[in-house]
């Protein structure tokens, strides 16, 4: 498995997909309630499908690998190679009509992630990242990502998919840190991490997140030279509480505020 | 002036205001502050060349009409038909990447809007109306808009651009609200009103709005079978506070969460 293969296959994976999920945005979708009335987490026939195409192709490709998913059971979760997918990361983007959700397709090895794709289809763009370096693909071109300087938050951009999604000390500690922002953004989700990891935004704090929310982001945000840890400073393996960053000054500065 | 005509003009300086404006967009850029410090209210070198571009194809094509915008002052704002124009509704989302600013252009005759367009440049969609109809043309092709049933605020998608728009009893009278809708999205800015008119979404309620962030959209949502005005349910005419809703049932609901 060459490193040219592995990003043949997941570009694959992105326009099969995209293709079984397309059909089903921006038109009358039936909504179903998965956590039992607690939250509103639409389940969509198109991320069934769009999960389903990619499963059977890697199944078929490396019979070896392990998949994770948001919409299956986990299968030989623990093999060398994992897959981690979220076809459509955003459900709730989606189902408004907005093209800020995308499909994550993360590979890790031996628990780390080592390549991450995030695909929007209906705005054509794929942001991918091997941890290393990290690139995009659009309908105006391709280039290289690359996370821009932020010296302190008083210069930053901060993002979370919205202030509800904290409570309590949670949502104190995160507002310690947005307030000291020059500016916030809600409503992104995974395009959050793709704008930071682009040099437009500066910080994504959130929390609750789910494995497959964002494992498959960090080889994007870290191959454009940005840090994605937890609330400690520590390595996200799972999901749980998050902090990216562009710049490790204003990564420092951010988990100070959090602390405080 | 035919319909047919105007129509097309505005297409046109939707055209040569977009092309104007996208080398701008997710290029490394001087943000202005014009706020004096209250708030961080960018405004770029495309807002401006965007502005310019539609009041020079106004002047020549249309010498008698007025003009009233974002970037510059005010011309013949007496007169019978006046263009309102917005080159970037969405500064702050502009600048972080994301593809849900819009350029607004309205016409009023004798005050009242009656034609208004929404051009996101990035996606290449546009979403127009005249009052009556309103229509939408996109990558994947054209079709009509219409606003979506929804008999009440449990079934309900609420957006407004964020919730710290809002302080003291307008945040208590919007909560009121939200917190009995099924789901909200924030950072929409203009995208919020053209899903609502295109079926995605069903209520927007904003303040503090500028008659420029409006007035463009009014004839798009009513065209598209919905309603707009202010709180206490009177037209806009101006700007300030705002409630769109796709469906006079959760629009009255709306009101009167808002008033209780």
């Amino acid at each position: 498995m060459t490193a040219v293969d592995i990003s043949r296959f997941i570009d694959d994976l992105a326009t099969q997909s995209g293709q079984a999920i397309m059909p089903f945005f921006r038109s009358a979708l039936t909504a179903e309630d998965k956590s039992d009335g607690r939250d509103f987490d639409p389940v969509t026939e198109a991320d069934r499908a769009g999960e389903a195409v990619m499963r059977h192709m890697i199944k078929t490709t490396f019979p070896d690998h392990g998949i994770t998913g948001e919409e299956f059971a986990d299968e030989n979760a623990e093999a060398e190679y994992v897959w981690v997918l979220d076809p459509i990361d955003g459900t709730k983007a989606f189902i408004s009509g907005l093209p800020l959700w995308g499909t994550l397709i993360g590979l890790t090895h031996r628990g780390s992630p080592t390549y991450g794709l995030m695909h929007q289809p209906f705005t054509g763009e794929r942001f991918a990242g091997d941890g290393r370096t990290a690139h995009y693909r659009g309908p105006a071109g391709e280039r290289s990502l690359a996370t821009r300087p932020c010296a302190s938050l008083t210069e930053a951009t901060i993002s979370a998919t919205t202030p509800q999604m904290f409570s309590g000390k949670t949502l104190e500690a995160y507002r310690r840190v947005e307030s000291a922002c020059r500016m916030h953004r809600y409503g992104c989700d995974c395009y959050a991490y793709c704008m930071l990891a682009a040099g437009h935004m500066d910080l994504v704090i959130e929390t609750g997140l789910k494995p497959c929310d964002i494992l498959p982001l960090i080889p994007i945000v870290t191959g454009a030279g940005g840090i994605v840890t937890d609330w400690q400073g520590n390595p996200v393996t799972g999901g749980g509480n998050v902090v990216a960053a562009g710049d490790p000054r204003v990564h420092a500065m951010a988990l100070k505020a959090l602390s405080a």
